[in-house]
């Protein structure tokens, strides 16, 4: 095994739990992380995801061989810039930011280049609708689906490819399905599956806070249907933002779809379509 | 106790439940269940939720203290005009109809007034997105609140008032919370609550369908998210026609303020304003 020593940039949710993670499947090298708050940072200690926590992300990513970026879409991305020339060519960097397109553009420019370090582009399918270290958990990959958008870093050298493919064992081992896709189509298709729901469910959630936030018994009264419906309405602004940025314009396609649905539902609602409708919605959910 | 014999109406998912709730309170008379399909009712039977199976569904009103009418709000209004009649002063019939100003006035018109039966609207906000006895639970109520839209049949004579009180009883001995609210705000509150919910499940089920149907592996993709958003559009037409029927203006101005609030969301995917609505959602979900 060449992984030894990891590097975890951003202690949230995510880094929390892959190093938890990481540790459960019997990881045992060494994993320095970094926080722009080290208070999540030494929570993320305390909890045994990291066994050090390190002052400057730069030096902790030097001295890894995989350094892994968990952090919002920007900030991302500016790391990436920020360590494509402290790292070199026997390093691997990867991440887990929710839209693919930029972050694999840079990747391809920034990395994956002679003299430079491989970038590998992941996108793992879990979160919880708040975040924070205390929240991390080392199930939460189990059963998940974990998107890799550029295969270019296992193509580079061998030792690339073996890092590469480390990775994804790990991957793997912490019980996530890897699966690849091309980073536009990543996009285009969480638009539709992620983000949607998402913003279906904040736009539900401040109508709601509006039309009845001052009878809170009223949340009661709608029960286990009300609280799924609105649980993503706790999603915090400040990881949204970036996905908002980065993948706008599916965003809006997808959004402007259900406007339209919706507005042919509620013109429908003494109507036969009205049948239709829920049918064709029956067929989504039939496992 | 006055009531020793009841009579339930339809054995769904709700009727089903009733009984089986009922037993698991240590109601120990006898429970009487009729149903349009007897397929189901024999499986309400068997699972214990009634103890005999009745082919005539009046027989078994006029046999019984309380009859508690489990069916879709249209067939409830149905057997509202056929038991009109056909019972007494001495009896009580109660309904778990998810729209109540309908079965309220209709309670008024052909009940509440002398030589009739008590006539009590009542709503237990528990569901699932799948009917069918098979799916009943003793515990389906438990936490849920229960809401009453009329006290006028406890107000009619000291008889009715204690059978009132004696089924108010049993369905806080089921777990639920019992409330009182007037029926035309009953069906303003869960326009919001319960109808936006469903029928916003159904358009997003239905539009992914659409969009992503053909390519199953994607709702893998789209994890907890995905599933929890959607897990309403399993919901049958069936019960929902009625509602859609019978609380149709209130229904479309909540489906209305949705689409606009998505059209905003969707203007200001990159503008301050996003974080407002972020702001707005979470506030909705501090408990």
């Amino acid at each position: 095994m060449m992984i030894s020593r990891i590097a975890i940039l951003g202690t949230g949710l995510l880094g929390t739990s892959v190093g938890l993670a990481l540790r459960q499947a019997g990881f045992e090298g060494a994993m320095t992380g970094w926080n722009r708050s080290p208070e999540q940072g030494q929570v993320a200690l305390r909890m045994g995801a990291i066994d050090s926590l390190a002052g400057d992300g730069i030096e902790a990513a030097r001295a890894s061989q995989v350094t892994l970026l968990a952090v919002p879409i920007f900030a991302t991305l500016d790391w990436m810039e920020k360590l494509a020339t402290v790292l070199g060519p026997e390093q691997l960097i990867t991440d887990v930011g929710s839209t693919k397109r930029l972050i694999t553009e840079a990747g391809a420019r920034l990395y994956n280049q002679p003299e430079r370090a491989a970038f590998l582009p992941g996108h793992p399918m879990a979160g919880k609708e708040r975040g924070g270290a205390a929240l991390g958990e080392a199930n939460l990959f189990r059963g998940a689906v974990w998107l890799f958008t550029d295969d270019a870093a296992a193509r580079r050298s061998p030792q690339a490819a073996e890092l590469v493919k480390e990775w994804r064992e790990w991957v793997a081992r912490m019980g996530a399905k890897t699966r690849d896709i091309d980073a536009a189509r990543h996009d285009e298709m969480v638009a539709w599956v992620s983000h949607l729901p998402q913003f279906t469910a904040t736009a539900l959630s401040a109508l709601l806070e509006e039309e009845v936030g001052d009878a809170p018994e009223l949340k009661d009264v709608g029960g286990r249907a009300l609280r799924e419906m609105t649980r993503l309405g706790a999603s915090p602004f400040s990881m949204w933002r970036d996905i908002a940025h980065t993948n706008t314009a599916a965003v809006e396609r997808a959004i402007a779809a259900l406007e339209q649905r919706l507005a042919y539902l509620r013109e429908n609602l003494r109507a036969p379509a009205l049948r239709d409708e829920f049918e064709q919605a029956n067929k989504f959910r039939k496992d």
